[in-house]
């Protein structure tokens, strides 16, 4: 998503960055054929499938964070509301069918220019298997988390927000922001 | 933000639509350097400032919908939590400090590629004015609401929905999809 925009996409001239009239922020702008080429952020959705009490885990077999564990979750589609790309994330990473239930949790990535969004969800099925994304997928119970191995911190953000609040009986949602990429 | 993607804005060469290896989608493709050219919904912040129990409406200045009354909100910008954004689009269009409180509304809006966002806010101070955006900015009762003359349907949405808890004593928050551009 970081590539970085020296061409006009609409006509194909070099594109300079500066403040556009009437604007306060400086983008890339072409001067050929006067287009303003925004960057803005964009929204990750994603998921905490429960089945019986446990919840479903995917370990990654893509980049970034290859071999880690993630709940899953994805680049909202054009098309999509949050709660359809959430759904289809889960399909599509760990061959499950859910529903989509309360609101759990807002991460602003800042540093990624990324919202991860994420809901809870009820398994239709216990049926799951790794989509062409995941290595392995797992059901497991609060205690196996592998809480050293998740690839994101929004995703152990979202976790221990999703344990706190079913243990007391709740079903809350909770923004943060995440600035920092983590050192690892 | 619906300017077509004819050429790679890494290398200036011409891009093609095709589904990439591995994606299930048709994507903007460079076929000379390889870099795929997602497209995704963008974020729009906004929120319903109250003082005293009237809220602050702003009149707009711009196209679309020149003239015609909607509340504060804009385009999230990169490094921005929502909660800023709704905050700085607020001292933008209506030049008044607020308070970002409980979330409101979530509006998918498929048709333009967009999710709303809005919050409940609370004024600081009873100051506000018309920014570069705004034609004018008033502070309104209930009954003086512009239903005819809002801007969006997301601002209806999230205005009536704002009233309608505020009648039963409660803070919740509410999704809705809309798929197509109203007739006017």
């Amino acid at each position: 998503m970081d590539v970085p925009l020296k061409f006009c996409s609409h006509c194909g001239a070099a594109v300079v960055t500066k403040v556009p009239p009437g604007d306060h922020l400086p983008r890339f702008v072409c001067d050929a054929c006067g287009t303003v080429h925004y960057k803005n952020p964009l929204l990750v959705l994603g998921c905490v499938p429960e089945w019986e009490g446990r919840i479903l885990l995917c370990r990654r077999a893509i980049e970034p964070r290859l071999g880690f564990w993630t709940v899953p979750a994805g680049f909202m589609e054009i098309g999509e509301t949050m709660q359809h790309a959430a759904r289809r994330e889960c399909h599509e990473e760990a061959q499950a069918e859910v529903e989509i239930g309360s609101l759990l949790a807002v991460v602003s990535v800042t540093h990624a220019a990324q919202v991860h969004v994420m809901f809870r969800a009820s398994m239709l099925t216990p049926r799951y298997a790794a989509g062409p994304e995941s290595l392995e997928v797992r059901l497991v119970e609060e205690r196996e988390i592998p809480w050293e191995d998740l690839a994101f911190p929004s995703g152990e953000f979202t976790l221990r927000r999703y344990f706190e609040d079913r243990a007391a009986g709740r079903e809350t949602h909770h923004f943060t922001e995440l600035q920092h990429p983590l050192k690892r």
